[in-house]
């Protein structure tokens, strides 16, 4: 693939095409130096230069689909054998992107588990540094209690657990219930970050209210307590219900249709969820999205610095990774590893949820998108 | 009266209490020095320090009630007599404070006016570099267009026109409609930062949609569109409903009831209007907030750098200015020029809406407060 | 004069220009009318709004010169007949604009003064919410101790004194030495912002460094002091030096002269203090700024929102003020109210100081800028 | 160790410690639920959540200390037996942690080398999103040439070369040059966010000026040229000069000497190398200081999240990594992986250069940091 840089508009020269001057000759003082460089704890760059900086990124992470119709039956078929409680702490499989190492990383920063709770069970309150949501594609039954406050989880909301609130979880219902989990636990571990505490092994508060204390707080357009009138690192709001999400996108396309500036792109409606005391990202390290697309619309290609994952909601389409097509349907999860490209097709009206590592990005100002056709 | 520094919380030793050491005899010599400076346009700092500096903000503006019930009967007899049109723009009737010379200002840098539309009227459009915003305590039937996105005006509702938006208002019903204008026309006629321009003398859209554009695209608590990921100077939100107002104080009383920490102070409910983009105030010079108090309630006596305007939206009560209690109703309307110590106590349930300067006294770092008894 | 607007570029259409559609008839009933607005402290706007909002500003402040050949005189004749100290503070004799109703106002929101203080006089300590710099353009031997912290005083040294800082001044020679003086008293008092407390009468460290504590933490380029990484409102450096002044305006023209892009535009070098701690302006509402134009440099003509006063440090030239040309020497000060036209004209290399309400206009998002001839 | 967590002050409970609930029975059932996550691509957390969340930051990197009597010998061998130019670009040894599986990471966040430049050597023009920086620890007559201006390389200098900016290096003399280089190059790998281009293979200018055009700009203290008023992702500055540091750090001694509050802490002064356009971190993901021991001093044993890197400069002392003293020497380099105990001890003065990736924890609200014995 011709790779253009998107910044200059000139193809890019790989390093494969360039004549290597530094290569020196194999000789025995040579094999002496690197044998002295092995014993000192050194490596050159000279031999590694076009790994370890490469001309455009260049993901270990390969794209996949993971299909909702094979993970569902596994959640639930580890939901008979293996009991919740202290020590695993979570009946949670994560994602394993095939391209690292075995590893249980969708990204090299993103973590994607389904998370499966049975009839009355509990999960047990802990807390950690890492940044956590849940996103719930069906069910309904399940509290999360975070740091006290009880959180109903349904269909379509998005939930916070920002990094160091204590939180456990437990199912109301006779019926199980599974979601997924997004958080940086990658991130995380790679740079050494993460701290983790036990809390109790009930939840403090087994209450089943409609809406939680936080919402009841600060799920009031426009509007905040002055009782909060602090930035918060992370969103004082426990979830983002499906209703607004819903609504919100309803709107952007009936805008669009009135000839109203509204959407990203023609027939593209999408929200972002925010942090209410800032307008920025829910958390340091996770931003998190829904996009609907109209019947028949196709997105462009776009090549994004960032690992972005897609849960599909509802409706039925496609998504091309790095050229090839992939048929998708509800609760399919797909994972696009920094600068793939990508694009989406919608067959019928067509709802994903979407999450990636962008704050990282930004806040580091590695971010960079190229879109295909686009002469901006 | 003993005035305590907030900071340091010693006794403020006043200018006139001390003895000066540096008014000179008054000779020959000393008048023509002084007749020298008046030739060149200078004036001696140490005869008027104490103007100039005063211990504490010793405002000219003074506390004052206007009442509703005078207010409105002249605002509809305006309605009578004089024609809404180009030119004078607008049949507003602004409150002028008592201490500030005969000019039409409430506080050193706001401005507040009852404006008055009759049946099927309009006010032509215009913009300006001033922020203007209204608060309907009564009515409904008009609409205000901004930049051409038509805004329905109803009781309870904080509306929008932040600086350089064109804007016009309509009548749309048989009856005529009452409601506030906030500005920061004084400050700006003190600073010269003013621009004005004369758009279309009707308004550019009669539409009478329930919900306008603005509010289409960003009240969705949380939510941000995706084709409006900038920060913004000023709020995007044009109208600040009532039934989200409402709602947030009600959900404050009652978590409070439940024990959860929510309000302001025990019995005092409050939100403030931000701008969705950043979590700030809606605009650069104007805050604007509504407090609830619990039947029975007395706030703490305050001082506060700045000037505030109160309306009384509901509900009856009063309030201690300067040491002076005065008896308040709906619709009356109250300013507490800076540093005047201040409360509120409530009869019954009592509702107010409320403006500020103090977006200007925080980003410029003068804001003080003292709380009266509060060791903190 | 026509005035354009400077983001349409449409001609502006005035006030005094429209047929005014509300002026009412003058009746019995609408004086009834009028006397019951007086009654009830109500002014309307259809009578004043082009004063209350001109299209664009028009300051009551007027542009003018203070010659320094007079200024200095009456300083040094204060210093003979009026004592310094406690009660009248300091010898201080402000520039009072002409067109401000004898207020000691150079603007509307800025204050300078003359200081003048005699061979070992001492002016006593105190502070005050108002914020000072002085600016030095002869002589030497004064130190003013600032928290402490004495600061020498020599000719081109720029000095602050932000808000709530104890300060006072002693000269340790047997010369008299004067300065000017800035600070946002106009704005302050218009505003009710300030609080005054009086200290020590003597200053209280008599120490004569030739580098301030403040200098020696903070004067080191690109350099931070690991004891001081919080962001603070104001610079912590109490003296800017002339010769780190004089040396980047000589190294940007010399970069001119390279062919490297480093001045304002041709033949204009130009630096501005700024706090170390944010690269932003030395104090919330006073930016300071110095300029240096080559011989023969004409500076484009400039609309600025805000006003402007400049002293000349050395060399000759003049300055354009709402289209008059005034000569200007070394220690002469102009002020430039908002949106008066201005530019100036080198004859020899001319070296001016200056200061301006522009973070006051910046933070608050009134700045607008029309440079004439410029198309940008 | 007993782990104390540095907010709460208990003790942690360990994973270890702890009852696992949740290990089920090994069945035939369970190894084919096993064997479906294998087919899926899924990773269940319960196996592996002690590695995955431990209970503190349990970094793989290694405490480990280089030495530059050991490392400068094979820089000076590279340069006789391997040619630098294009291809491989730099004659950069990296310095490998050896916890990192052989990769030429000293951290997971960041890289350092020693780079080696011959007598009249050119390393040719390349820019990459990789932030850089390089340090001189002796030598000089290398000028690095970044976006076209060159800037001299001397003892003691701190020099930039932000992402994407181009860069080559030449030596003028007949001396070969060696120095470290830091970048973020594990980061920008881990995360795939890197790009990279070919620029010139000569240098585009090879005048050796004293001061680079950068430093004449903006090295004048508390001083910004008018013509550079945007607030810079990365520093303007170039080089950060030795003799600033060097004074910086003498002044900040003599201050403590003096009674005043300046250093750290007691007999440990420090400057952070800043943006001067922020006053913040150099660069988005590097941050780069100085600190300087008195004789003596020891400082208190401290935790840090994220990774730590120290080269000594002059002086003679001592690094307690994790409870082993080792000695340190002038040029020596040692890392401190996130959360191991460090701690200093100078013998004689103590002069050490610092980076670290504390922009990338800080900017993503990862950081803590527990200093033993501090009750604050």
């Amino acid at each position: 693939m011709t790779q253009i840089d998107p910044i200059t508009g000139l193809e890019v020269v790989d390093h494969d095409s360039i004549d290597d001057a530094m290569q020196p000759e194999d000789t025995p003082e040579l094999r002496a130096l690197y044998e002295g460089f092995e014993a000192e704890h050194l490596m050159p760059l000279w031999t590694q230069i076009d790994d370890l900086m490469p001309m455009y990124p260049s993901p270990k992470a390969v794209p996949h689909v993971w299909k909702w119709s094979s993970l569902y039956p596994l959640a639930r078929k580890s939901g008979d054998l293996v009991p919740v409680g202290r020590g695993g702490e979570r009946r949670a499989i994560g994602l394993a992107n095939p391209g690292l190492d075995g590893r249980a990383y969708i990204s090299p920063t993103l973590w994607c588990a389904i998370q499966y709770l049975g009839p009355k069970e509990t999960a047990p309150e802990h807390r950690h540094s890492q940044n956590a949501f849940r996103f719930v594609v069906e069910g309904e039954g399940v509290w999360t209690v975070v740091n006290g406050d009880p959180v109903r989880m349904s269909r379509g909301d998005f939930l916070l657990t920002p990094g160091w609130n204590f939180h456990g979880h437990h199912n109301e219902t006779d019926q199980p219930m599974a979601w997924i989990d997004g958080l940086d636990i990658p991130f995380s571990q790679q740079n050494d970050v993460g701290f983790f505490e036990f809390g109790s092994e009930r939840v403090t508060d087994y209450a089943t209210p409609r809406y939680s204390r936080g919402e009841r707080l600060w799920c009031h357009p426009g509007l905040r307590p002055l009782s909060g009138l602090q930035r918060t690192v992370s969103s004082p709001i426990g979830a983002y219900r499906w209703e607004y999400t819903d609504r919100a996108l309803t709107e952007q396309l009936l805008l669009e249709e009135e000839g109203v500036p509204a959407t990203v792109e023609q027939g593209h409606a999408a929200v972002r969820y925010v942090n209410p005391t800032t307008g920025g990202d829910v958390m340091p390290t996770i931003r998190a999205e829904f996009h609907r697309l109209r019947a028949g619309t196709e997105t462009p290609t776009r090549h994004d610095v960032g690992s972005q994952v897609f849960q599909v909601f509802e409706g039925t389409g496609s998504v091309v990774l790095d050229g090839t097509e992939r048929e998708l349907e509800r609760g399919d999860i797909f994972v696009v590893p920094s600068w793939v490209p990508w694009s989406l097709r919608a067959e019928g009206q067509f709802d994903l949820f979407a999450f990636s590592d962008a704050p990282i990005i930004e806040r580091l100002h590695f971010n960079r998108t190229l879109i295909e056709g686009d002469n901006r």
